[in-house]
């Protein structure tokens, strides 16, 4: 089967009948669940995580981004996470027999019908970037308001669908496809913020480090700790235990040890298999060796 | 739902149109599914995996010891594997919500009807005993021969359900509950077969090594390596990485080093996730964060 996992990021994380509305649309719609949501007063912000069948996680967005033109005014909007539309951001992962491919075929989907029935402009990012690979940061510079004079200005800050200005009060939404992402955190047995901040440094990408890591240092010594917390794009192409190595290596030439990590969220099981196989340097394992999956299987097959 | 997996060992490895009559017991019975065979010509055994409801995998059993009972006589059975039954042995393990005295119940009820309407002797072992814990080679010590005898003047030696003698040609059979068993192999780099059988020693539980762990020695050198051939009966309580460490540590000592390890046929989603648990020092780590368990579970629900 084909589905996809969505996560919205809608730009309401105060009023909770509007989140609950939000919500409902994925709840309620067939073919869609909805897995999670957590919202944040501070950032004003709400996140979804939904799965289903293309069809379904459409329908229910659009019925979600009427709710949101309603309900949220981004002219009046405050809170301290960077956002440029009501529907903020919203990438398709694919799941089971899903590809990529069809992922950004969705995405496309969505945001074309965004525009022509709701007149919401649409950017796409990451893999299904129209033309060179774009990311969220770059695309959302300036927030809404930066935004909205700089499509007046700058051709390559406008929309890929419709614009090119944006709503007035909506703002406009990034869609996009990518792979699932782990949230992986580390913590350190020191109080000292900056090993953590090295060790971020050390690690993440864009300073020289690994691949597919996005790596920031949190002040959790209240719990007598410091944490590198890491966003983990692509766990096929770089593990977990590659970063957990790479984390644990790094602290030791500072002289502190692992005290723990967690994972937030949801992790795709092939990721943690990966990490059983290599600690037991098992050959010729395969994920249909696991009991649950092969009945997962068996059933549907019936 | 509650499910069980069964692994019934019948005394037939070399007919195939045999085991394929046995095979389609379990296929052919709604609520039943089989997921694996195997036979093998010199043990002249083959060893079958279903799972499914109570009522399926007992029906399913009945039928198949009928066409075991037309098809193999135990008189003019020959093999290098031990056995005293047509249908030699079959545990039941509980699977999702099952608990392990639902697979007791279930084990006796089938033995109960296996007398009943087949007049076949039943034996129970492990978690199924009746009083003290019995293992199965205590039971089929002697194999069919000898225990067709040994019944005839030892009370201990005696069925649980029917006989006291064998039947004629069908024998008796013995039936359990017990957790899934993890078959987990250890390859060194070494074509030293004492260093194998010195530390399946030292890890077996029998000679005062691990508990839950049963160790052989086996002869790989064609490979270029010996083995470490492990039974894990309780991967809750001794961990697939107890059984890894130990025998890294021991080969360690005999100064050798550990090639590649590997799993033979099924392992519980659990113990794949409790060796990446440790190997990641993850905290607070659920089996619901795995997104295709999430999916599983949300499916269900709808």
């Amino acid at each position: 089967m084909k589905r996809f996992e969505i996560v919205p990021n809608f730009s309401e994380g105060r009023r909770q009948e509007v989140i609950d509305a939000l919500c409902d649309c994925y709840r309620d719609e067939p073919g869609s669940l909805l897995l999670d949501y957590e919202f944040d007063q501070d950032h004003n912000r709400c996140v979804l995580t939904a799965v289903g069948t293309k069809e379904a996680l459409i329908e229910a967005t659009l019925r979600a981004c009427r709710i949101a033109m309603r309900e949220i005014d981004l002219n009046r909007h405050e809170g301290g996470h960077p956002r440029m539309g009501a529907l903020d951001v919203l990438p398709f992962l694919p799941l089971e027999d899903a590809t990529m491919e069809d992922a950004v075929e969705a995405a496309h989907a969505l945001g074309q019908r965004m525009w022509d029935e709701l007149q919401i402009p649409v950017y796409y990012y990451e893999e299904a970037s129209i033309g060179p690979k774009r990311l969220l940061p770059q695309i959302r510079k300036g927030n809404f308001e930066g935004l909205r004079e700089a499509v007046k200005t700058d051709a390559s800050r406008r929309p890929d669908v419709g614009g090119p200005d944006l709503h007035p009060t909506f703002g406009a939404s990034v869609l996009g496809a990518r792979k699932p992402l782990v949230a992986f955190n580390v913590y350190l047995r020191t109080l000292d913020l900056d090993i953590a901040k090295a060790i971020a440094k050390s690690v993440r990408e864009s300073s020289g480090g690994l691949r597919n890591v996005r790596a920031i240092a949190i002040d959790t010594t209240a719990q007598g700790t410091v944490q590198v917390s890491m966003n983990l794009v692509d766990v096929e192409e770089t593990p977990i235990y590659r970063a957990f190595d790479f984390v644990a290596a790094e602290a030791a030439h500072h002289g502190v040890s692992v005290s723990h990590a967690e994972i937030v969220g949801l992790v795709p099981l092939a990721a943690m298999l990966a990490v059983a196989t290599r600690s037991l340097r098992l050959q010729g394992f395969h994920e249909q060796q696991v009991l649950e999956v092969r009945l997962a299987r068996e059933g549907r097959s019936e």
